[in-house]
């Protein structure tokens, strides 16, 4: 049992996952009698506020620096350094909850790291309530099956597993919730691109990846109706050329998900743009693909490009 | 369930915890239904051999790489890549059960990780039985007490958490024996150092660390009678010399550790020797020095010496 105070947060660019998991381990610890509160590094999105309003729950405190606060953090939802707090070398890790892979992360001492290749943070911590003999409140359920809803995209993303699944409907039951219906509801709160500026797109949620010795960059947007971006085609693909010229990316790939159809719109900047040809075996025209049934960065897009690029 | 076979390992330098683990996750993942098998990277050591024999048990086989045999691994008792089979980067690791920090480890997709901050990888997979409801056999809850005698030389390591006390306890019952008495015939069994080389005793387990901009290197030997290798004090320290001048090594420290008294005697070689007196407070004479209830590399030399040469 620590006695000093402990801060625990998700990763930058913050998803539902990440500021409900946040939130949710912060919940469970202090009813184990530690003193701990839950931070985030960046703004809650749309989805996520939806989750928080639904629940009557505050979001977390925004922080930029974690060591003048305090000596010990724990992490969940992420553990690469260049996600974290940007002072991360400059506190001591006392615990990790994740489900993604491990890179770029390091510490000096002995921890306490927990990672299982499940869908999402909050069906891990669904278990660390039950071993810890704790019944979460029906607010903390709704947080957890918030995340997991997120995460899977309703359960449609190839990321999500029979245990996320079975989480999901136990929770769903404790917060009195219709899983499909707010589900849904959640999604689209989250989908609406309308009043979205072009920066905002292709920043909300955008990762950068080294593909064989290429420089890629691959944004993600979920979408109830795909001409909210599509509709602005023309400036979303000359903002995104703008970027390929001054970052040096060989491809910037915009994934338009549908959360209703589980179809992309894949648009596309840069010298490599025949590489989401092969990778899919779609045709490309005018710096857009159909990438049918695929949700997943992770899982359907990175690996293809990978090899293709590779 | 994994329908692929995989192999379960510790570091090199093999010690009880690492193949004792091996064995004993092989066996409880089996009893779960997979097909997995314990294997080894090096030599198994006199204290580890009283153990298995102890207990009737086969050591695990040696290897020498992995991708040519499996796809997937499981690693217990380490994580950094430079302590695991040569070939670590051309399998994919499934799952790690561990109780050090993690440093230099790397995978390409989501895993089973369970790291906590406990003195013995065996503590771990104790509480995985229980949780898996699967009892542990005789032999494999004797294996179990042994990895855990040893990581916390009877209890009596700084490293040592209330939580391997309790498991060790529990685990001689059901193995049948007397804790105290076994326990120090086995760690005897490990501390004759009569018979060993002096390369023998400066390479059974060293590491090497980076303390400030300095290269170190830190050997310790488990003994009941310090003059196995007091008495061959000038030659030992002739070994060490050598090795300064080869590696670079502004100090090369051997911890002689009386594992009855949880005194060690320090026998020191380098430019950096001063380094010894700053560290701990005690006198440095021809090479020598003692360190009163200093048993633990990990927690009571690197860190002082990491402090004095920073």
């Amino acid at each position: 049992m620590s006695e000093n105070k402990l801060l625990v947060f998700g990763h930058k660019n913050p998803d539902t996952d990440t500021i409900c998991s946040a939130l949710v381990y912060a919940d469970l610890k202090k009813q184990l009698g530690e003193n701990i509160e839950a931070v985030r590094l960046g703004e809650v999105g749309a989805e996520t506020q939806y989750a928080l309003d639904h629940f009557g729950v505050d979001a977390p405190r925004l922080i930029e620096k974690a060591a003048d606060e305090v000596e010990e953090v724990v992490l969940v939802d992420h553990n690469e350094f260049q996600q974290s707090v940007d002072d991360i070398k400059e506190v001591q890790i006392k615990e990790v909850i994740d489900h993604h892979r491990i890179a770029n992360f390091e510490t000096d001492g002995p921890l306490y790291y927990r990672a299982e290749p499940v869908g999402c943070t909050a069906t891990i911590l669904n278990k660390m309530y039950k071993e810890n003999g704790v019944t979460p409140s029906k607010e903390i359920a709704g947080l957890m099956v918030s995340a997991i809803i997120s995460d899977s995209l309703l359960f449609k993303s190839p990321t999500c597993t029979e245990e996320d699944v079975q989480a999901a409907k136990e929770l769903a039951e404790k917060a009195a919730l219709d899983l499909d219906k707010y589900g849904l509801e959640m999604l689209k709160a989250g989908a609406d691109m309308s009043s979205k500026t072009i920066e905002q797109l292709l920043t909300m949620d955008a990762k950068e990846f080294t593909m064989g010795s290429h420089k890629v960059k691959i944004a993600q947007v979920n979408v109830v109706d795909a001409d909210d971006v599509l509709g602005r085609k023309e400036e979303v693909l000359k903002a995104m050329e703008e970027e390929v010229q001054s970052n040096g990316y060989v491809l910037f790939g915009l994934a338009v998900t549908d959360i209703l159809s589980n179809d992309s719109v894949f648009l596309t900047a840069g010298e490599k743009e025949e590489a989401v040809h092969s990778a899919f075996n779609v045709k490309v025209e005018n710096h857009e693909a159909v990438l049918e049934g695929v949700v997943s960065r992770k899982k359907q897009i990175v690996p293809p490009l990978t090899s293709a690029l590779s």
